[in-house]
C-alpha cells in the first residue's frame, strides 16, 4: 500500500468495519455480502478487466455471456431471485449485464398479466426460454405516455389485435434488449375497437423468429446505435406494420377485450402508478447513490496520493497532497456528505414504500399520492445531486480522470441517464409541486395534509436566531432555515400563480408562467426532508466507536454546504441576515477541515473491492501510477501498429535520415 | 423543411444573414468562409459520417489521413499557414484531426530555439519529414511545471545530454501525437550540470527510427490508452533510460549550456509565460465557445420540433413544442445568450492580447501580469460555463440527447476537457485571484493599477436604485451590481486573509484558507467583465435590422440570469433587496418569453452547416426522427449478426417452439 494512503489509515476516528456493517445493515450482511462478491469476482465470466477497450458489439456480447450464466450459476449455488443474494450480486454488478428489460418484461406480465397470461407466459421466460423486452418509449414521446401512437385495433373477424406504427414518431426506440436480444416484447399501444379509442394498453408481441431469429413478418427491428454509455445492452427500435396478435394477448388482469368486442374494466388505474413509484425508488441505490459512492472513493483515495505544488513556496518540504488543499475538500467533501444522506434517505423512501404498499394490498389508496410526490421528487433530486456530484469527483482527478481507466468517466455517463429515464427530472419536480401546491392550499384551508408535509403549515419565525458560529452546528437551526426556505418558496409560487389566475390568465398558461418557480421550490423541499432524515438518523446512532460524531460532522456538512451553495433562497425574506452568512461560511469551511481527517476511512467505508470500482486511480492500494501504466499498455492502440503509419506517414518519412 | 421549424424563420425580428456577418466580422469573410466550407464538405476525405460508429483505431488512421491530406489540399489551394483560410478550416475541423501537437512543436522551435536550431528543424517538420510531439506534462505533474521530474545531465566528456526518467510518476503522459505518431519530441527536463540543477529546460528528443518507426534505444513509448473523447488522438507515455542526445538539442534562443559546462541565460523567463497565455486564449473560441454554439444550435432547433404533452390539458390541440415550457426556455436561452456574451468577450481578449504583443515586441512587459491574470481567469470561467451549458443543452434534449447521434455527447465530453487542460481551473482562478488581491492592496494605498481593475477603487452606493422590473433592463443598474458583487467578494476575501495573517497564521496556510472565497472572487470579476463587455458591444451595434435591439435583449438576459442564478452574492449585503430579487425574476422570465421567438433565428446565424454539426437531431431541416432511424441503421450493431445469438441465446431458444 502506498504509504501516503496508508498513513490516512491509521488516524480514523471510528471503526470502519463498524461503519461499513451500519451501512450494510448488519454485520451478517456485510460477512454474506463480501462471500458472495467474492465468488463472483473469481469467476472470470464476470471480469471486467479488458471493459475499457473493448466495441459495442463486445460489450454487448459479454453482457448476454453474463446473463445467460448468471442463471445457471445462480442455480448452482442454490440463490432465489427473490433472496439477498440478488441484490448483491446486482450490487456488485452495477447494471453490467444483459437482459435486464427481461426482468421488466416479466415483471410487467405478473403485475398486469391475468392468471391465464402468467401461468403461460412467466415459466417460459424464467428459463430464457422466450427472451422479453418492454416497449413503451417511442421516438417521438417519452414522458407523455398519453401521446404513444402505436395503433392496436381489434379485429372481431379473427379475434386478433392488428399492430401498427401509422408513422415515423411512432415507432419504438430505446426499449432495452430489443436491438438484437428478444424474441417478445410488451408493447403500449392505442387500443381501438370498433372505432373508439380507450387509451394506451400493454400487448405481448412476437418479434423475432425463435427459430432463426430473424423478425417476424410486419417487424422491422433492429439496435438504435451508439450512446454515452450503456454500450453493452441493445435499446433497439421496432416499427410494426400489420402484425396480427390473438386476443389473449392483451395483458388483461385489469381490463378485457372480449370476443364480442366489448371492453371490461376492473381495478383501479392508479396501481399502474404504483409500479412507476416502485421502479424510481427502486433504481436510486444502485444506478444512483452507488455511482456517487464510487466516484468519491476514486478521488478521495486518489487525492491522498497525488502530490502538487507546494503549500509553503520555497520550502524543502514535500509537495502536499492535494487532498490538503481548500478548494479540493470543497470538492469532494460536501459530495461524500451527499452519498451518506442519499443513502439513509433511500432506506427512509423504502420504509415509506413499504408500508405504502401494505395499504395498497389492503385496498387503501390514499397514501398514493404523497408517495408518487416522493418517488417523483427525490428520483429528480437525487439523480440531478449524484450526477453533478460524479462529475465534480471527475474533474477533481485533473487529467487522470478524463482517462477512462480511472473509471469515472463511466461512472458519470451512466449516472447522467438516470436523470432522464424513468421521467424526465423537471417533469417530475412539476409533478411533486402540483402535490405540494394542493397541499398547501388544503392547510391554509385548516384541512388534513400527509404527515410528510405538515411543516408546510407551521408559523413563520421572524429570523434565524444564530449568534455564533456554532451555532450552526445546531441541527435545529439550520433544519428551522430549511424549512422557512421551502415554505417561502412554496408559498410565494402559490401566490404569484394565483395572482396570474385572478388576474385573467388561463390556469394553464398561469401554470406554464411559475414552472421555474415551482420546479425550485420542490426541490427544496426534496432538499429539506433530506437534511432533516439525515438529522433523524444521526440521533438515532449510537456514539460506539465515534460513528455518531463523523456522522454529525457529515450532516452538518451536507446541510451547511447546501445553505453556502444556494445562499440567495436564505437570505433572500432577511431569514438570514449576511453576518450570519458568514457564519455558516465560517461553520461550513471548518467542517471540511475536520472531515478532511477522516476522508479516506469514511470512502473504505463503502467497501468496494478493487474489481468492483475498476479503477487504476482508486484501488485500495494506491498505486496509481503504476497501475495506470499496466493497464495503458494492454490498450488495443498498443497491440497493434496502426495501419496509419505504413500507409500515410512512412512515405513522408522515409527519406529524412540523410537530411539530418 | 419541418413546418414546426420554418414557421420559426418567418417571424424574425432582425436579419440572419447581417448577423452572421457581424460574427464573422463582415460578409466578405462570410462568403470566405463558406467558400472554404464547401470545398472541404466536399472532399471524402473529410467526411465525418461514419464519426459515431469508429473505434479508437479507426478513429486515429482517419485523422491521420486527414492531416497529411490537408497539407497537400493546402498547397494545392494556395492556403497558407498563416492565412484566413487555415482559421476557417481548423474551425471546421473543430480539432478532429491529428498532428496538432505538432504545430506546438513547431512554435516551440521557433519560439525558444536559436537561428540555427530553427534552420535546422523548421524545414524538416514543415514538410513532415519529421514529426514532433510536445513533452510537457508527467504522469505525476501536471500545473505545476517545477515539479517535473525527468532530468537532463550534460556530460561534458562527450558533450550530451543524458535523459532519465528516474521513476514512474515522471513518466511523460498525455502528449499528443506521441503514443504512436511521433519521431520526435520537445522534453522537458530539469537540466543538471556538474550536479547541479538549472530548472526545467526543452530539449529536442528522437523517440523513434526514422527507417522503421520502432522505438530509439532506451526508450519505452506507446499510447496512453481510451479517454472520454479525443480518440484519435494518440495521447502518449515516454520513458527515457540514459538517452543520449547532442548538446545542441537543448533549445537554446534564452539559454545555453557552453562546451566547458558554464550555463548561459539571456533574455527574461516571463517570456514562457506569455506562450501560455497565448495558447490559452487561442482555445476559447474554436474549442470552447463553439461546442457551446452547436449544441445551442442542436437543443433550440429540436425543441422547436420536439413536441410533448399539452400544455393545455385535456383540449383537442396539438402537442406543444417543448421551447414553449418556461422550463425548457430556462435551460436553453441562458446558454444562448452565454454564447454570445462569450463570443464577445473572446473578441476583447484577442485586441487585448494583441496591443499587449505589440507592447512586448518593443521590450515592454508592463502588461505581462494582467495579461496573465486575464487569460487565466477567462479561461476557467469561459470554459466552466460553456461545459455546464453544453451539459445543460445535451440533458435538455431528453433521451435523444443522450444518443451519440445527436453529436451533444461529443461535443460535451470534449468542452469537458477544457476545463483541465492549459491549467487546472482552480489554480486559475487562483492566479487571477492573486492578482486582484495585489491590484487590491495598491488601490487601497493610492498606488496606480491596470485599468481592467480600476473599479476596485470605487466607493461603495448604499444599496441598487431600482423600482421596478423595467429599471432591471437598464445597463447600468445590473452593471453596478455585478461591480459591487465583484468588489465586495475581493474585498472580504482580502479583509480575512489580512486578519489571518496578522492573528499569527502562516502566509501560506492563510492563503490555503481564504482559497474557496478568493476562487469565488476571481470568477465574480471575469463574470463583471464579461457582461460590461457585451454592454458595451451592444451600445457599438448600429440598430440597423434589429440587431441592436435582439442583443440588447441577449445581454439583459445573460446579466439578469447571473443575478438570478448568484442571488446569494447580489443579497448578501442587502444590495439588492428581496423585493429587488423579485424584479431581477420577472424580468427575467419576461425575457424568456421574448428571446423565444427569435431562438431559432439566434442559432441560425451560427450558421453551421448540418456536416459540420453531424447531429440527427440538430440539422437545418428539423427532420429529426428520419435522420435518427437513418443513422441509426448504420450501426455497425445492425450490420453483423452477433456471435452473442449463436452462442449463448440459441441453445436456450431452440426447443421454444414446441412450447408456445
Amino acid at each position: 500500500v502506498n504509504p501516503d494512503l496508508a498513513s490516512e489509515r491509521l488516524t480514523a476516528s471510528f471503526s470502519v468495519e463498524e461503519l461499513t456493517a451500519r451501512l450494510d445493515g448488519g454485520a451478517e450482511h456485510t460477512r454474506m455480502r463480501r462471500a458472495i462478491v467474492g465468488a463472483i469476482e473469481s469467476d472470470p465470466v464476470f471480469s471486467r478487466e479488458n471493459q475499457y477497450f473493448q466495441s459495442q458489439n463486445e460489450r454487448y456480447e459479454a453482457a448476454v455471456r453474463r446473463a445467460v450464466y448468471l442463471q445457471k450459476k445462480m442455480r448452482e449455488m442454490g440463490w432465489t431471485e427473490n433472496g439477498p443474494e440478488v441484490k448483491c450480486i446486482y450490487r456488485w454488478l452495477s447494471g453490467d449485464i444483459a437482459l435486464l428489460l427481461h426482468r421488466i418484461f416479466m415483471r410487467s406480465i405478473s403485475v398486469l398479466g391475468s392468471e391465464k397470461q402468467v401461468a403461460k407466459w412467466i415459466p417460459l421466460a424464467t428459463d430464457y426460454q422466450i427472451i422479453g423486452s418492454y416497449a413503451q418509449t417511442e421516438l417521438g414521446h417519452g414522458t407523455y405516455l398519453q401521446g404513444l401512437e402505436t395503433t392496436a385495433i381489434f379485429d372481431i373477424a379473427t379475434q386478433e389485435f392488428i399492430l401498427n406504427t401509422p408513422k415515423i414518431s411512432a415507432m419504438k426506440w430505446w426499449p432495452g434488449d430489443m436491438g438484437r436480444s428478444a424474441t417478445h416484447t410488451v408493447v403500449f399501444a392505442q387500443l381501438y375497437v370498433h372505432g373508439k379509442c380507450y387509451g394506451v394498453h400493454p400487448f405481448i408481441v412476437q418479434i423475432r423468429s425463435l427459430q432463426d431469429h430473424l423478425p417476424c413478418p410486419g417487424v422491422t427491428v433492429g439496435d438504435i446505435g451508439p450512446k454515452m454509455n450503456f454500450e453493452h445492452v441493445d435499446n433497439g427500435y421496432l416499427m410494426l406494420q400489420n402484425v396480427r396478435i390473438p386476443r389473449e394477448n392483451m395483458l388483461s388482469k385489469f381490463c378485457e377485450v372480449q370476443p364480442d368486442g366489448t371492453y371490461v374494466r376492473w381495478g383501479s388505474q392508479k396501481i399502474n402508478y404504483f409500479t412507476m413509484t416502485a421502479v424510481r425508488i427502486s433504481i436510486l441505490s444502485e444506478e444512483v447513490i452507488l455511482p456517487l459512492m464510487k466516484a468519491c472513493t476514486i478521488a478521495v483515495r486518489y487525492s491522498a496520493v497525488r502530490r502538487q505544488s507546494k503549500l509553503k513556496p520555497f520550502s524543502g518540504e514535500q509537495e502536499a497532497k492535494i487532498l490538503d488543499y481548500q478548494t479540493q475538500q470543497q470538492k469532494l467533501l460536501p459530495q461524500l456528505a451527499a452519498a451518506y444522506a442519499f443513502h439513509f434517505i433511500n432506506i427512509y423512501l423504502h420504509e415509506l414504500f413499504n408500508s405504502g404498499y401494505q395499504e395498497i394490498q389492503g385496498r387503501n389508496f390514499d397514501s398514493l399520492p404523497e408517495l408518487h410526490a416522493f418517488s417523483s421528487g427525490f428520483k429528480a433530486m437525487v439523480t440531478q445531486y449524484c450526477t453533478s456530484g460524479v462529475e465534480i469527483c471527475l474533474r477533481a482527478c485533473g487529467g487522470h480522470g478524463y482517462s477512462l481507466l480511472s473509471g469515472l468517466p463511466s461512472l458519470y455517463t451512466k449516472v447522467l441517464a438516470s436523470c432522464i429515464y424513468e421521467g424526465e427530472n423537471t417533469v417530475l419536480f412539476l409533478q411533486t409541486a402540483r402535490f405540494l401546491i394542493k397541499c398547501f392550499k388544503a392547510a391554509s384551508a385548516g384541512q388534513p395534509i400527509p404527515p410528510s408535509v405538515t411543516y408546510l403549515s407551521s408559523t413563520k419565525p421572524r429570523e434565524c436566531p444564530a449568534k455564533d458560529k456554532l451555532d450552526f452546528l445546531n441541527p435545529d437551526i439550520y433544519m428551522k432555515a430549511y424549512e422557512q426556505t421551502a415554505i417561502r418558496l412554496l408559498s410565494s409560487s402559490a401566490a404569484k400563480l394565483q395572482h396570474l389566475i385572478l388576474s385573467g390568465v388561463e390556469k394553464h398558461e398561469a401554470w406554464n408562467q411559475c414552472t421555474v418557480q415551482l420546479a425550485k421550490a420542490a426541490k427544496a423541499h426534496c432538499h429539506y426532508l433530506t437534511v432533516k432524515n439525515f438529522v433523524a438518523t444521526v440521533e438515532k446512532l449510537d456514539n460506539k466507536a465515534g460513528i455518531q460524531k463523523i456522522m454529525k460532522h457529515l450532516c452538518d456538512l451536507f446541510a451547511l454546504h447546501g445553505i453556502f451553495s444556494n445562499a440567495g433562497d436564505f437570505l433572500y425574506d432577511g431569514y438570514l441576515s449576511g453576518a450570519q452568512m458568514d457564519l455558516v461560511t465560517a461553520s461550513y469551511l471548518d467542517l471540511l477541515a475536520v472531515i478532511r481527517k477522516d476522508a479516506v476511512p469514511l470512502v473504505d467505508a463503502f467497501d468496494f473491492t478493487d474489481k468492483s470500482l475498476n479503477s487504476a486511480l482508486g484501488a485500495y492500494d494506491g498505486q496509481v501510477y503504476q497501475r495506470l501504466y499496466e493497464w495503458a499498455q494492454k490498450s488495443p492502440s498498443n497491440l497493434q501498429v496502426s495501419p496509419a503509419y505504413a500507409k500515410y506517414l512512412k512515405p513522408l518519412l522515409q527519406n529524412t535520415l540523410s537530411k539530418l
